[in-house]
């Protein structure tokens, strides 16, 4: 055996040939002892394991990984350069991974399809365990070529053209519905809706679940109070003008995105509308940063992309494991209440905002 | 040889054992062949190649890592939960390695010293080539606990106690020079400055380079001009109305980042003061969702951390093979005009604003 003592500086990594030399056993028993297999005397087992301590021995995921026919990696793909949506999924996703010891492959892929070839072939040489696609959600995007791979993939805040494949989707509709029923709570009955340009999916849905909430109350979303452009704070700004100018009698605003809400906010604080007390204001996102600091703060729709990351994970887990899952799937969205909206009670009625207080 | 046609339906991906067979050779020679090594017919080699393609055979880059000693895999490690930093730099990282198809494991640590530790056993035990490490730029960080390993490791946009690490940092003191002296070359000279907290590192080399470029001029930046806060849009609205309070002559404003420029803005034009006109702004970040769409467009200092990204991975490449890299360097920022501090000549000297033009 070796004296004890202090082990001399090293370059490189101990591996189980040090520690096996080290203990005074043969590799192999060391690596028995290691992965607790195999029938080991206790003090053998123990004299191993002491070795690999005082080594700071690692045992290298390489090997394991060939042996199992598993990386326990996951590539993530995205097309988001400023994160928004990148960094809330990726905190779900290693949520769900982290108890497995899964790391993520992150690229952007920055909307470049010559790019996508060349990151998908590299991830498929790596042997990552599955692929979960972000993208952007103006249209269903076509499945990632993959070539004959078998890989799970789960597409999240992306909707894929193939049916056979599994999409995970913010319920944009019935997001919609909760900032609308939101502002209905709060007695509005003149609700106007700006929002972003109108080939988005979500653009249409979050509309949609609008007007089915007007439409439980017998309401409806005149023309002249439907607003669609882009998903900039310009837009927002701009478009609360010109409906201003056109119908000055609207008393609440649903906004498709927290950006956009910011410029309507900025517009009706220049015409002299205060918010809430003449027009509430939701917002779509809550972009914690921006709905937050805005004046007044934002209540906004949470699509819970976090909670989505973390499905999108357990999804992939699960098709690892040989479960087939597909179509598309919508997880829940939120409502972040803050003061643009005006108090609700939580158990408020939807009824006349002329009514007395009870 | 087998028959030519349609491949069976297969699960699981094609080995080099099954382009062997299909194209008629042995294992090693099939190897031989697509590795582009030993003596062999040109014929043979085309025939293996051919059944790789035909078989959409893809190297696997374990056995290759185990083989070479290095993975082709680096971890980034962030502390950023919205991406405003992490993603420009990751695509500098990507655009740097990913001609040598290295690819990047991101964990977001959300600064909990037990979760970093997980994370970098983890990224240990997967044997990435090196590391970057992101951090938050209040102070110093502590180096990163690799144990014994000799883990190349770049600490990009976070300065680390240790001196014989690699810290690579935007230049925060040639950044405030850069503002300071647009606002000069305007003809501004009763300067104010509304910035972050006091004890972050960056806070005070803005403040130092915004002295120094004074200084040129025989000015300075009276107390009374030097507002201190957090990092927020509240806090430059609520500064800009103690400064005018306090000083109403001040003709420019500097402000420590972007989110703090559009509260302050928003203050002056609440206040009536014109931007650019009576008061000039320039600000710190250059996030272009936010500095684009101020009202009026914000001028501000960009860090490139895209460069900065993209240099922290051809360090960590040269440190992987085998260089010694220590210190703190610190890369230039650059200044992004729009119409907030007013147009300036391309070689407009310093000089009074009440100079007649030219």
């Amino acid at each position: 055996m070796p004296a004890d003592g202090i082990a001399p500086p090293r370059r490189t990594p101990p591996t189980i040939r040090d520690v096996a030399l080290a203990a005074g056993v043969t590799v192999g028993t060391a690596s028995k002892a290691l992965n607790g297999r195999g029938q080991l005397r206790p003090q053998t087992r123990e004299r191993v394991r002491a070795a690999a301590d005082r080594l700071e021995f690692r045992p290298n995921d390489l090997v394991r990984s060939l042996q199992r026919g598993r990386t326990f990696t996951v590539g993530l793909l995205t097309n988001d350069s400023f994160g928004r949506f990148t960094m809330p999924l990726l905190a779900g996703i290693e949520d769900a991974l982290g108890a497995a010891e899964i790391l993520v492959f992150l690229s952007n892929l920055r909307d470049d399809p010559e790019r996508e070839a060349i990151v998908v072939a590299s991830l498929l040489a790596k042997q990552v365990d599955g692929l979960i696609v972000m993208g952007r959600r103006s249209d269903p995007r076509p499945p990632l070529a993959v070539g004959r791979s078998h890989l799970p993939i789960v597409y999240a805040n992306s909707r894929v053209t193939d049916p056979a494949a599994l999409s995970l989707l913010p319920d944009d509709a019935q997001g919609g519905r909760l900032a609308t029923v939101q502002l209905l709570r709060a007695g509005r009955r003149r609700l106007a809706h700006v929002t972003g340009p109108a080939h988005w999916e979500s653009v249409r849905h979050r509309h949609d679940g609008m007007a089915a909430a007007l439409a439980a109350l017998g309401l409806d979303l005149p023309e002249h109070r439907l607003f669609r452009g882009a998903w900039t704070e310009a837009w927002g700004h701009d478009a609360v003008n010109r409906l201003l100018d056109a119908d000055p009698t609207v008393d609440a605003l649903f906004c498709g995105s927290d950006l956009i809400a910011r410029g309507a906010l900025d517009a009706l604080r220049e015409r002299g509308r205060r918010v809430p007390d003449d027009v509430a204001v939701v917002g779509f996102d809550n972009w914690e940063i921006l709905a937050a600091a805005a004046r007044p703060p934002l209540t906004t729709v949470d699509m819970n992309l976090h909670d989505l990351g973390r499905e999108a994970a357990r999804c992939l887990l699960a098709m690892v494991a040989g479960e087939r899952i597909a179509g598309v799937r919508r997880l829940p969205c939120s409502l972040v209440v803050r003061a643009s909206c005006g108090a609700v009670a939580a158990d408020a009625a939807v009824s006349p905002r002329d009514a007395p207080p009870a």
